[in-house]
Order: structure tokens, then C-alpha cells, then sequence
């Protein structure tokens, strides 16, 4: 077993990464949660198995209830978050009960949200079962959903009072799901850790087979990795959280342009962050061999690293002006300085961009 | 002009209690918000005048839009919540757009929680209109919805920015609305500050004429007793916020009991604490002076002392112990122990409950 400490003052948490056991179970969920009597699990239609093992588990010690939601990105809705709340309500939860997520980023988030909101916040615990969520979503409080008019656009901050990450619940992930977690693994290396960076590049047959014991070292760094930002900016104040938002703007334009759902979330932050680095170069902020060694890893993880020919650069450039992390309609993006270190910039020129982004 | 401020580290505000005056708008506006170029004002059909008077006062320095929502507790809902997120999405609020709720508790908890929720979270200007939200819910950052199984079941923990009082708005209030407010008022003497309930009871005849300078200082005294509270328990956390429901275990069950609607909140509060004191008395804890003095002031205010005979005292306790007050099923009551200080106690019986409700 081994253990990420999360250091947030009053909601400091930490998150146990282990491989195929679920002998922990009730003593990590008692000494997260105190004093606890009911747990509300959520899952998805593919995550229901695992959810039922955990419920069972904690059938002795606690009274428990469950939702099941749809499997996808539509569930993070209003619909959805209104459902989980009505059935908390019928279950009788009160202050303390527990509201347990099993699942992707998606049940993390809606579950995490309407966790937020009941009683203006019930404890919760997040059991990640996709790599994106392990190194990414269930760390750092972010929880929320979609609105028709901007994703993740109504939400809130909630941490969880723990994480319980099984990587065996990545045996039955889909191919394609979990390469695309394996971009949000490169980003923390080129981000903030060059040695990971290298790790990852030396392991590569390995982490395609999804050994067990390389996956655990995998996420626990990148959790520590994320836990280090978080940190550093739990609310996204400081400004400082925004470093993981590398290859993120023109992922995000990326994913506008094609529909949501034609490249994989994790997909569009690949080609991303070829762009992101392949703008650093233009600016000499990078040597060419920086960006080559991404595009190497990557594609030996067959993910995606240039955006499709049928994209025009001017929709991309207009939805970039859109994003979020824009300020006042100026372009900002998170541009690697050397293999292991970022910083925002807003000198870039969309110029620059189309010229990075020409075929 | 008078100022009282929040004192909450990094979510610091301040309090401006003024008298018919719009002057120092632009400027508090400046002062609170910083950077924000737009600005979203909610009213209820009631509210709607003042809030298009300020939001002409705006206009020049921002770019403003509005919703008004229909006046009454039943817009506290889900329906009314996804409402606003979609009328702040379609106005294309970004993170600095500015939530300006201007009404009573009702538009201040659902603007309140709207604003906490989108883009998790955007700056939030009270301005409340009745003498409850001016001394009560505009301050301390609860905001939230009802759900058809409890009320405020649903919401966060979202301090304003900056709460802007005019007096000047309680002439239209309805008179009940008014005395209503005037319990939460009384609330305050008893369970923090005697010279405060002295000049209450000194002061009758210009409290209910309105006075401008008596209810001025009135509110500022409210207003500070209320943040001395929650600098201490910001989130409900340590306890010590509880003291606020003093009256409240008891006024809770007879809105039950009798249908919400059919005695205001405040006239609930103040035979509540009528009940409470006289639990305080049966336990030694104060003489039946104590009491007499809330209740004679409360009647000058012509607010209820007392239940009402149809109510049965079983059907009172019973809601008691689901009260959310209550820990496993053991009545919680907040007791005064002397004119200015209360007490939380959980060794009351139900028969000591059903002893001071007895006729
Ligand atoms: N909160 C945050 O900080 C944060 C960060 C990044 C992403 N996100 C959000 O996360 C979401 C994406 O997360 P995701 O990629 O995990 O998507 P997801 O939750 O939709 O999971 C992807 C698919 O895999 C299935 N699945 C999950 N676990 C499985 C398992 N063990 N075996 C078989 N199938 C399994 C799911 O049912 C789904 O069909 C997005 O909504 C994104 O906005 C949030
Ligand atoms: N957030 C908190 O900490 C907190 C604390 C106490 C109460 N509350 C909530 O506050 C709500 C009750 O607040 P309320 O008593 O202000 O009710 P309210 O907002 O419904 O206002 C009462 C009535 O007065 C009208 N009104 C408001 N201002 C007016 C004015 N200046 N002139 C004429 N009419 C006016 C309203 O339209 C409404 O009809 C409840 O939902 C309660 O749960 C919240
Ligand atoms: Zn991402
Ligand atoms: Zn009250």
C-alpha cells in the first residue's frame, strides 16, 4: 500500500493506492469518516460491479444506499445532480453521512457536487476507477457539471475526506480510455518533474500492459505531483493551479471544434501539448529536442499528436479566444521553459498560433 | 454612513448601513469588486423598483442585466436555481461577473447560491430589503434552496463580497414582514448583549414608528453581534454558530406542525424563545424575570408568545427530534443562562418539552 498526503489545514486528506485488495476498506472508510452511519454510493453502468464489492464491504458497519447514473459525459447535468440529491433526501442523509463515488471523472464530479451541496456539504470519499480520474479528477477538490452553454460551467470546490485508488479496477478499462489517461501522466512530467518524465519513457512496454506494480509508482507520483499545486492554490486564486492546464487550450479548442466526444479528452491534451511545446520553441523558450521527446512518448502510446486536416485554424484560434483562461480576449497558455517546468504567457500572438498550427 | 465589518481572513467584507441614500453606490461597487465589468441584479416582483434603481446607478460603469423572480419561499427551489445559471450563461458571465441580489432572505439565499455555484463561484453583493435579511441572512455567506424534503437542504457556503443596507427600503416592507424581523432582533439581546435588549425595550415607540436612526443602529448592533458569531464557526464546524437558534428547535416544530405559511418566521422565533426560556427556568438556569422581560417586549412588538391551542404537543415533539439540531435522536436546545448568554444542552427530556407546552 502506499500513500499520498494531501496537506490543505483542516482538509487535509490522503489518498491509499493499492493493487487488488479491498482488505483496507473498512478501516481506511472508518478513519476518513469518524462518525459516519450511512454511505450513499454512485456509480455508472460500467462501474456498478466494483461499487456493489465496496458496498457489501461496508454493509456490517454502515446502513448504505446506492444511485446508479447512465455511463457518460451527459450525466454530469442539472437532471442528474437533482436526481442524486432527491435520493439522498429519500435515503434520510443527514450531516454526516457519507456520499461514496465509484467511477470515472464523470460520477466523481456529479457525485462530488451533489456531496457539495447537501446539507452544504457531506463528507465524501472518491474511488477513481479510470487513470484519468486516479491522476487527475479525484485529487484536488474540483467537483461540478456541464451546462448546455460550457462544460464544467456550475460547480463547486469539495474535497474529498479521502481517496481509495485499487489500480486492479484498471483490468477492465477500455483500450482507448486508458491511453488517454496516459496523456494527463506525460503532462505532469513535462509540467513539473523531468526524472517521471524519463521514468515514463523507460517503461514504456510495461505501461502498455498495465503492470500493476509500474501503475502504482505511476499514480502516486502523479498524485503527489497534483497534490503539490493543489496545495499551493486550492481555489484557483493564486494563479499557480493553472500550470495543469498545459496543452489544455488547445485541447479544449480542439474538442469544440470536432464535437465533444470525437477525440477523448485525454486525446486532445496529447496533440495539445505538441502545439503548446512546438509555441515555446517558436518563442526559444525550448529546444526542438523537447518537443520531439513528447511526440515520441506519446505516439509510443498511440495518442494523437496534430489535430485533424479537416479543422480550420481560424474556428480553433476563435474558440481559444472563448476559453475560460483567456483574459479579456487576450490568448494565455501554459508554455514548458525546460522538461519539467512551465509558466503562463500572454505575449503569444495568434499569429504565433496559426503558425504552429499549419500543417 | 455606519460600517461593520466581517472579519473572515481572505473572504473579509464589509457591512455599509446607510439611510435613503444612493450616493456611495458606484464607489462600494468599485471598492467590492475589483476588476468586474459586469454585474447580474436579482429581485423578487416586490423588489423590483430599488433593484432597477440601482442597476440605472450601474449602468455607466457596468454592463448589467437582471432577473426577476416571483416574491414568496416557494422560488427557494431547484426550478428557480437553474433558472438564474441559465440566464448567467445566456448574459455570458465570466468569473469576475458580478451577483447583486436585492431582496429579502429569500432572493439573497437563491442568488446567494447561484452565484456560489457558477463557474464555482462568482463575487456576490447583498442587498437585502427586509428587516430579517438585514440583521440575519445577508450575512454569515449561507445561501441555499428548499427541497421538497427539508428546508435549505440544498446549498453552500458563500460569503459576500460586500452587503449594502439601505434603510430607507423597509418603508414599503408590510408591517407583519417588519415585526417578523424585530424577533430575530429581540434574538440577538438575549443571547449575546443585555445593554443591546435594554435599549430595545427603551426604544419601542420609534422602533415601531420605523425610526431611521434608532433602526440604523439597530441593524449595525445586529450586524455585528451576528459576525462576532460566525468569525468563530465560519462553516458550522466548531459549534459555536448554534447559539444562533435560540428559539429555534422550538420554532421549527410549529412551522411544521402547522404548515409553513401560516405563522411567519419570525413570530415562530418568537414564541420559541418564549418556550426555550421557560426550559431555562424549569433547569435552574435563570429566574422567570428573564423571561417575563422577552415577554413583554415581544408583545409591544405584537408578535406571538405563546403556540397556538389546536397544536398537539406530541406532534411537536416528534418534529423536535428530527430536527437536524437533534443528535441521534436527542433533543438539543439552546438555553439561556443569563440575560446575554445562552447555552447549548442535550440532557432536556421530552417530558421537561412537554411540561412547559402544557397550557
Ligand atoms: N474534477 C477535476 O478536477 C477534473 C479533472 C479532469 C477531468 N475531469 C472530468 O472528468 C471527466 C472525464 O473522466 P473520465 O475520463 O474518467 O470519464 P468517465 O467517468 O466518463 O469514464 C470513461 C468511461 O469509462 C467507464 N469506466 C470507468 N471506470 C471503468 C472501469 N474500471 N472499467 C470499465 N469501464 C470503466 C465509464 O463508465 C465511462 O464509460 C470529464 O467530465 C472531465 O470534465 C474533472
Ligand atoms: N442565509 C441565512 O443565513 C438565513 C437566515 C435566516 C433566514 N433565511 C431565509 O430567509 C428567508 C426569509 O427571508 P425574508 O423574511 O426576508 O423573506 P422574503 O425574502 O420572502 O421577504 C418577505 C416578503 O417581503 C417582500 N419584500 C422584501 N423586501 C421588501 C420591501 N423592501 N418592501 C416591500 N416588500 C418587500 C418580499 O417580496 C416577500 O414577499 C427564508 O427562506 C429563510 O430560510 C436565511
Ligand atoms: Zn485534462
Ligand atoms: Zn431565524
Amino acid at each position: 500500500m502506499q500513500t499520498v498526503s494531501v496537506n490543505l489545514g483542516p482538509r487535509s486528506y490522503s489518498i491509499q493506492i493499492i493493487a487488488h485488495e479491498t482488505l483496507g476498506w473498512l478501516t481506511f472508510l472508518k478513519s476518513a469518516l469518524g462518525h459516519t452511519r450511512k454511505l450513499f454510493f454512485v456509480s455508472d453502468t460500467h462501474t456498478t460491479t466494483l461499487m456493489q464489492k465496496l458496498r457489501d464491504l461496508s454493509l456490517g458497519a454502515y446502513e448504505c444506499n446506492h444511485a446508479i447514473i447512465p455511463a457518460g459525459e451527459s450525466s454530469k447535468s442539472m437532471a442528474q445532480f437533482s436526481f442524486l440529491l432527491d435520493e439522498l433526501a429519500e435515503f434520510g442523509a443527514d450531516r454526516q453521512t457519507g456520499v461514496v463515488a465509484v467511477g470515472g471523472g464523470v460520477i466523481g464530479d456529479l457525485a462530488g457536487f451533489a456531496a457539495a451541496a447537501y446539507n452544504r456539504g457531506l463528507p465524501f470519499i472518491q474511488v477513481p476507477t479510470t487513470l484519468l480520474a486516479m491522476v487527475d479528477s479525484s485529487v484536488g477538490g474540483k467537483v461540478g457539471i456541464n451546462h448546455p452553454k460550457g462544460k464544467n460551467l456550475i460547480g463547486a470546490f469539495h474535497q474529498p475526506k479521502a481517496v481509495w485508488i485499487d489500480i486492479g479496477s484498471l483490468v477492465t478499462l477500455p483500450e482507448r480510455e486508458y491511453l488517454s489517461g496516459l496523456a494527463e501522466v506525460v503532462k505532469y512530467g513535462v509540467i513539473q518533474d523531468p526524472q517521471f518524465f524519463e521514468f515514463l519513457e523507460q517503461n514504456t512496454a510495461k505501461i502498455l500492459k498495465r503492470d500493476a506494480a509500474i501503475l502504482r509508482q505511476i499514480v502516486a507520483r502523479c498524485c503527489r505531483l497534483k497534490a503539490d499545486v493543489v496545495e499551493k492554490d486550492e481555489r484557483e486564486e493564486t494563479g499557480l493551479r493553472m500550470i495543469l492546464n498545459y496543452g489544455h487550450t488547445f485541447a479544449h479548442a480542439f474538442e469544440t471544434v470536432s464535437g465533444y466526444g470525437h477525440w477523448l479528452h485525454g486525446e486532445a491534451v496529447a496533440a495539445g501539448m505538441v502545439y503548446a511545446s512546438r509555441l515555446a520553441e517558436k518563442k526559444d523558450l525550448i529546444p526542438a529536442s523537447i518537443t520531439e521527446r513528447q511526440i515520441k512518448l506519446l505516439s509510443e502510446f498511440r495518442l494523437p499528436v496534430k489535430a485533424e486536416s479537416g479543422w480550420k485554424i481560424p474556428d480553433l484560434i476563435e474558440v481559444m479566444k472563448r476559453d475560460k483562461k483567456a483574459q479579456a480576449g487576450r490568448l494565455r497558455f501554459i508554455l514548458p521553459v525546460k522538461l519539467g517546468e512551465v509558466r503562463a504567457l500572454d505575449d503569444v500572438t495568434e499569429q504565433q498560433v496559426a503558425e504552429v498550427l499549419a500543417p
